[in-house]
Formats: structure tokens, C-alpha cells, sequence
């Protein structure tokens, strides 16, 4: 098999990893553990979100986070950004990327956003204009690309329809999400092919959650196809509402384990990955579904 | 990428699963247990080991076991057998096929079964020759395969030089254990390569551990190279002793739940396998570390 020589890690633990966490990080702890992600390698690292605190209560330090991180030489610090009031608080923290989200799925973005997706497409361009405008790149999030908690099947149409019109809005690049943690790797084969027939590699990103298990799995089949950015969040922190208990996101250090074994470059030093993991994890106060963590703790 | 149409599981966690738990299982619990996964339409169950009681504490009803569970039909009920007093025990017990088991590192070998690989390998056609007069067939468990706690890399020519001795014995199947659970799937590849020159596809076995995340991954690349035998545990019972705390034995429903999404058939029920892990969970006392299990008690 075939596989890209080195890959690019975008870390998403300070955003999608606190956001449904109920325990509350003080900001100078979420400004400590970003520093100490920033001094691992990573070079992209998505620190928190500009969404009202209404919606993300446990990100509402989001001005005072991104005020107060050290700006470490080659990290790209970005945020993500649901509206123009939240760019404006962006720029404000002096974010360079701007990352936008919706879903797939009509009714999970109805559900999360309150809008149809064409409501939403509307705001996204108008947030991607004036980021532009501001000089700033801008990311994209497709969640439920592989299955919706409410529809099941997300239809691939709909998938390619909202690609398309993000791309067309001039995003950098599109991230898509398992978000519910149900795909497979025969399924991202088969959105892959659909995407790479319209979209090269590496406008795509993909972003995978561990809760079934699959998230390595998923992420071989993406490499085999010259996928070569992945999300990732440190500890695998980043529980789904929808399974409590579960676990969430892919580990950004079992990510980094399997790469660098497979002799796939991402220039993390894993052993600070896993200790900035480990720093988390006893603020969260709680045991973090990441598996090399555990085979960290136990030996050192 | 090109898939098997079906997969056969062999469950092994009454064994693997139990062997290293401090936890004792009463007899009738594991009778209970293994009647449940007779149940889900696994087809092979690896129900105990008859290795003296002063070396695995925790299996030391292996007998009890043997004769307390039902016979379902269809379902081939094995056990792990050291050695000739072993296989006459195993035999009383009416054991369907008899494991056998060597390390490929010389040094875990020796840790392990206190004996060279050359002197365990004499034993090993001793027991093979007198399974096969018993009318019983016999498979190999070849551990340490992709990496070792003491000598780290296992030389593949080491793994070649005693699979050939096995499959000369007349063993029916060789098991290649990740037993520390650090194989990646470029790794993989490149075992079964060699393997694959010298056997067929349906001679080989792959189980894997999910100590750093990787068992699915690994078992990815072994499926696109014609693999259809996998062990696996139910729950991800087995913890590796090297790494207390960290997971053990790739989980059988993680198994199931993948290769059934893949549309790879297995005949296994995920929910009665689900509800058998649940089960076991609850007599140990402590989360397993199974992902779909999780998932499974948080939504049912």
C-alpha cells in the first residue's frame, strides 16, 4: 500500500475538545495547556470558539484565551467562528484562521444551528467575505458527513452540494467530520472517491471520533487515498452528547503513534504530546479515552 | 479496496480475556459467560487453558469449565494446552481443538514458558502429534510477531523459521499476536508479505491488540490482504501486563461492528455479543475497554 510521506496534525482539543465538557477549565489553565501544545510540534492548533456563551458556556474565556497564548514561531493559531459578531471578537484575539461549521445533515444543522442549510450557507459566505477581507484564511467543518444522530444516512448529494458551494466561497480547506464516530473504512472510500473526483487532496481534510473504535481504521483508508491532514484532539478529549461516556474525538497522540510508526512524518515529539495529554487529563479530572495515555501513565 | 465477503472471529477472551485478571470469575459465572457467546453466533470459542493452575491462578477450574458449559452446535469449543499432561486434561474435558502457543522473541519465550524456542518447539510436536491421535486439531499462537518487551524488534526471519517448524508439525492455523500492541499497519503489511510467500491466506490469523489504538487499523491492512481469521475479546478483556491499566485484546464487538458496517459478514448478533460484554464487565467490577460497549450501556 501506499501512504504520504509526512502529515499535517490540526489540533482541535481547546475547541471541540471542552466544548460539551460540563467541567469547567479555568482560562489559565486552557492558556497553559495551548502553550504547552504549541511546544510539541503541532503547527495548527484550533484554540477555542467565538460562539455565543449562551451556546458554548464552557469556552466563553474565548477573547481572554486567545489574548493570552504565547504565539509560538510556525503555529497557526485558529478559532472557530459561527457569525460575523464572532469574527469580530476573532480578530479582536488576533486569530489567523478563521474555521466555520455546519452539518450535512438538514436536520442536525437545524438542531445545532437553528437554521436550514441554506440559511447557513448564507451567514458562512458572508463570515468567509469578511475574513478575506481581514487577510485571514478560512477553514471549513462538514459535521455528519458519515451519519447524522437524527437521520442515520446522510445522502452523498448533499454532501458534494455543500462542498461545493463552500469551495466555491473560497475556503482553504474542508474538514469533514464523523461526528456521531459511526464510519467505516468502506464508507471513506466511498465519500473519498466521490470528493477527489471534484476536489484534490489536500483541500480535504478529514476529522475523525474514536467512539466506535474505528477512527484509526478510517484514517488508514483516508492515507491510502492521499489524505494528508487529519484532526486531532489531545487526551481524545471531546465526549458525544449523543453516547455520554463514549469516547469523542480521535487522540491526537494515537494519531501521531500510528503515523511515526509508519514511518509518516508529522514532526510531534509525541513524548510532550502526551505529557501536555496527561496535564489535561488531571484537570479534567477524569480518565480520557486516548489508549496510548494510558500505556503512558502506566510506564512513566 | 478489496475486501473479504466474510470474516471468521475466534473469540478468545474467556482465556486471553481472563488469564492475566487478578479478578477471580467464579466457575459458574464463566460457564454462564461462555454459554451467552455460544449464543451470538460466534462459531469458536477459546473456552480456558489447561496450563497448571501455579502458572495461571485465574484459569485453574479449566476443567470444570470444560465439562459445565453447553455444546451449541456449529460452535468449535478450544483450549490452550502447555503440554502432554495438559492435552490429556483438555481431552477429559472433550476440548474440540487444541492451542498451542510459543513467543518469536527469544527472550519472551523464555519469560514466558521458562524454556529456549528450539526446546519449546520439541514440546510443541509432542503435543501437536498426540492431539492429532486424539483426533483433534491443533492451532498455533505465535506472540511477540510484531514487537517484544524485552528485545523490542523480532527479527522476521525468526518469525518465517518458526512458522514453517509449526505448519511442518501439521498444525491447522498459526495466530500472529501483536502481544504488546504496537503493530501498525505498514508493519503489518510487511509480515504478511513475508508470510504470504511462504502460506496461504486461510492459514494465517491475525490478533491484534488495541493498547495504542491501532487493532483496527491493523486489521484494515490485513483484510485488504486476503485475511479472513481474527481473534478477538469480548469487552477487550486482557489487560497487558506490561501495561497495567492500558487495554489488552482488540474488542470482539469492535471487530464485529466494523467488519458488519463494511458490509464483511460475520454471523456474529452485535447485540447479544453487546449484552454478553456487559455481562462479564459487571462480574469484573471495572470498565472494559471496549468502545462499543460503552456506546452500547450509554444508550440502552
Amino acid at each position: 500500500m501506499s501512504y504520504p510521506k509526512k502529515v499535517k496534525i490540526k489540533e482541535v482539543g481547546p475547541r471541540d475538545g471542552l466544548q460539551n465538557e460540563p467541567i469547567w477549565i479555568q482560562t489559565e489553565d486552557k492558556i497553559a495547556w495551548i502553550n504547552q501544545l504549541s511546544r510539541t510540534g503541532l503547527s495548527y492548533i484550533e484554540i477555542t470558539s467565538f460562539v455565543h456563551p449562551k451556546w458554548i458556556p464552557a469556552l466563553r474565556d474565548a477573547i481572554d484565551v486567545a489574548k493570552g497564548i504565547d504565539r509560538a514561531k510556525g503555529v497557526t493559531y485558529a478559532a472557530l467562528v459561527p457569525n460575523q459578531k464572532g469574527l469580530e471578537n476573532a480578530l479582536e484575539g488576533g486569530i489567523d484562521e478563521a474555521c466555520v461549521f455546519m452539518s450535512a445533515s438538514e436536520t442536525h444543522n437545524r438542531k445545532n444551528i437553528n437554521k436550514s442549510t441554506t440559511e447557513t450557507l448564507h451567514i458562512l459566505k458572508q463570515v468567509n467575505d469578511d475574513a478575506k477581507k481581514a487577510n485571514l484564511s478560512t477553514r471549513a467543518y462538514l459535521s455528519t458527513v458519515f451519519g447524522c444522530p437524527y437521520e442515520k444516512d446522510v445522502p452523498i448529494e448533499q454532501v458534494i452540494r455543500l462542498s461545493e458551494a463552500l469551495f466555491e466561497f473560497g475556503i482553504s480547506e474542508l474538514s469533514l467530520g464523523d461526528t456521531i464516530g459511526a464510519a467505516n473504512p468502506a464508507q471513506v472510500e466511498t465519500v473519498l472517491e466521490a470528493l477527489l473526483a471534484r476536489f484534490t487532496a489536500n483541500q480535504i481534510a478529514l476529522h475523525f471520533h474514536d467512539t466506535r473504535g474505528t477512527a484509526l481504521a478510517n484514517m488508514v483508508t483516508a492515507l491510502q487515498m492521499g489524505i494528508t491532514v487529519f484532526d486531532g484532539s489531545t487526551g481524545g478529549l471531546g465526549g458525544c452528547p449523543y453516547a455520554p461516556g463514549s469516547s469523542g474525538n480521535a487522540a491526537t497522540e494515537d494519531i501521531v503513534y500510528m503515523l511515526e510508526q509508519m514511518d509518516i512524518k508529522t514532526n510531534v515529539n509525541l513524548d510532550k504530546l502526551l505529557s501536555a495529554a496527561k496535564w489535561i487529563e488531571e484537570k479534567m479530572g477524569k480518565q480520557l479515552p486516548s489508549r496510548n495515555l494510558q500505556v503512558f501513565k502506566s510506564s512513566s
